[in-house]
């Protein structure tokens, strides 16, 4: 099946126009900066109805952007990271809900981050752009909110770092959101999350070639310490038992005595790593990893949860996968924990699975069935009140 | 306490002086190769007996060497990396056995290994030197047994990487070794572990002062590979529960908003790093990574383990430890399964712990008891037979 069959066929949201919309309101960050204007990457599906009511907003995870679902060009080889889940009569149902996706603030697929012209130099910004907090991409998305005029988004999703933009949304905009569906998150990095982080930043960092982050005035890129940042994080993505059914443990063939790949394991990861140099940005890597380290709701409540989801309205979603151990189970039930301690409105779905973290993004039944179910609630209760999509 | 204190403490074996064993018979190797001849750095603790029946050999793990106890000189900060299981009245009891800890061939401590000079080049070997194998250390380590002139170890002991080296022992010196202990191993990598290892290497290799691994001809070393190597390795010595108890997750100020260090794991991290480059080479790092990998003694037996165990004839002693998921209990429960298919000897014993893999150089109560009073009856038996150390 090719792009245009595939975009033809039921369930997809077809070929896509990405939008770049530019923010002009200027946005005050974490860091004591402000930026004067940025510009986001962002992709709609569906049809904003005329009371506004029927908007989901998307949040991406690490190396996530704008393209969600469908298609770009005829061309295509793949469709958006999430098509699985969003077009019609998918989980995200495109026939009742007007979906958007963005490339968060500093992400590297056309918003403003570190690998755009800075205007008062000519060149990349590079290490001059600022790092960001969770709080940050949030405000950010609130500016682009009110773009689309929409006061109240029916519900804001997100997997991993975007389930911590759930969060805080729902946290930082109380009014702004019915509902907060939080995917395979955690509340805050545990020191081993960290640990990653830290190693995947040291190899990038440590590159001859990062040049101080100033490698696009070198005509290079930190390709090692990209690379080997990616594969790290593969690891993190699958859980043992899944990289051994995927790729087995045994020798390819005899030994050779050499660094030649041997196990399928490393040919999986090698690949990984140079696909994802051909295809992202050192320095927003860099950006993502901090913004996940600082992320912490609870540090401006005396480190306590239950008081950051006091100050929320929404009702949340909190789904998380058996087999993941990037964020396992546990770090989902404190995030329940505390939203029940607050008195708030939770539902929480365990899905069995076998992948680990990347499970988020599969298309599992039971998992696909919760938030078709979740979302069929939402839609059933505006559709009830005369504010569906007209057809 | 220094270290002459400390060494003329109870328990302690004091002062020790490393020999350098040439075994000039030559060694042939999985790859084809053979060396002609190769020098190993011993440590020996305690007195072999007359009928030499007290010997235990030490076999090491990844970054560990011969100096296992006691301390080389006075000035010395710290004892040997087993020192608190080695010496009078601790487990390895040194008046009762006499215990030999060696650096393997391909070592950087001493023994024959890639930083060796080469007497054809009068340059060091790099990555010339063999790539070898468990076995071929298992065979090199038999030599070193033939020059302390003992037919039999009463029993040989490792943790991790050793303790691999003690499963090949048995299965292909089965009439060498009355007693096999068997530490957080594993019977082959899983493709997590492989994964792991694939990254710590690619570090290394494309580190450009690795230089193909000639780096020692330009007086330099691949110091921001091997750092990077070192520490994704100990990601996998800690548990993600001792990383938070020993490191908490907080920040510990403000954000920075710079790549300093903000977290306490990113300092230990950073440190380790460190001070691993400043002692290992890293060709014996990528050695010792590819032994790891190509450990499997099922292979040979056309993938049972279990028929590989049937080639063994001595006692074993399992031990896991619960916090360990570099090397699982599940792992040493796949060793006993297949020893018991075998119809051999096995103790097994799980040790509650908190730490990790790192739990095997630790004195856990449990864990020094187990040993202890295995150890205990082997001794009982050879004295029983007239076979002690006289006093």
């Amino acid at each position: 099946m090719n792009a245009t069959e595939a975009a033809t066929a039921v369930g997809s949201v077809g070929l896509v126009t990405p939008q770049r919309i530019a923010i002009e309101q200027p946005l005050p960050l974490d860091c004591g900066r402000t930026l004067p204007r940025h510009e986001l990457m962002v992709e709609t599906y569906g049809t904003l109805n005329a009371q506004r009511s029927n908007a989901i907003l998307i949040c991406h995870a690490l190396s996530g952007d704008h393209h969600a679902a469908g298609f770009n060009s005829a061309d295509d080889r793949k469709p958006g990271w999430w098509d699985n889940c969003i077009g019609p009569g998918k989980p995200l149902d495109t026939e009742r809900f007007f979906v958007v996706a963005l490339n968060n603030l500093g992400g590297c697929r056309g918003s403003t981050g570190p690998a755009t012209i800075d205007p008062q130099t000519g060149k990349p910004y590079g290490p001059d752009f600022p790092l960001l907090t969770v709080r940050d991409w949030v405000r950010s998305q609130a500016l682009l909110t009110d773009h689309f005029g929409i006061a109240r988004w029916a519900a804001i999703v997100g997997g991993s770092l975007g389930g911590m933009q759930v969060m805080q949304w729902a946290i930082d905009f109380p009014d702004r959101l019915a509902n907060a569906v939080v995917i395979a998150s955690a509340p805050q990095l545990s020191a081993q999350n960290i640990a990653f982080n830290e190693i995947a930043r040291q190899a990038i960092l440590s590159d001859p070639e990062f040049h101080g982050g100033r490698f696009y005035d070198h005509g290079v890129v930190p390709s090692r310490g990209l690379k080997l940042a990616r594969m790290l994080g593969h690891i993190t993505y699958l859980s043992d038992a899944a990289m051994r059914a995927k790729f087995g443990n045994d020798l390819k063939a005899a030994p050779t005595f050499n660094f030649d790949v041997e196990f399928e394991v490393e040919s999986y990861l090698r690949y990984q790593g140079q696909s994802f140099v051909d295809r992202f940005d050192a320095n927003t890597y860099l950006l993502m990893t901090k913004a996940l380290d600082y992320f912490d709701p609870a540090r401006d409540f005396d480190d306590h949860l239950e008081a950051a989801f006091e100050r929320t309205a929404a009702r949340f979603l909190v789904i998380a996968f058996s087999s993941d151990w990037r964020f396992s189970p546990a770090r989902s039930r404190e995030i329940v924990k505390a939203l029940v301690d607050a008195g708030r409105d939770v539902s929480y779905a365990l899905i069995e699975s076998q992948l680990g973290h990347d499970d988020f993004l599969m298309p599992i039944p039971h998992y696909h069935d919760v938030m078709r179910g979740y979302l069929h609630r939402i839609a059933c209760a505006f559709e009830a009140a005369g504010d569906g999509v007209s057809a």
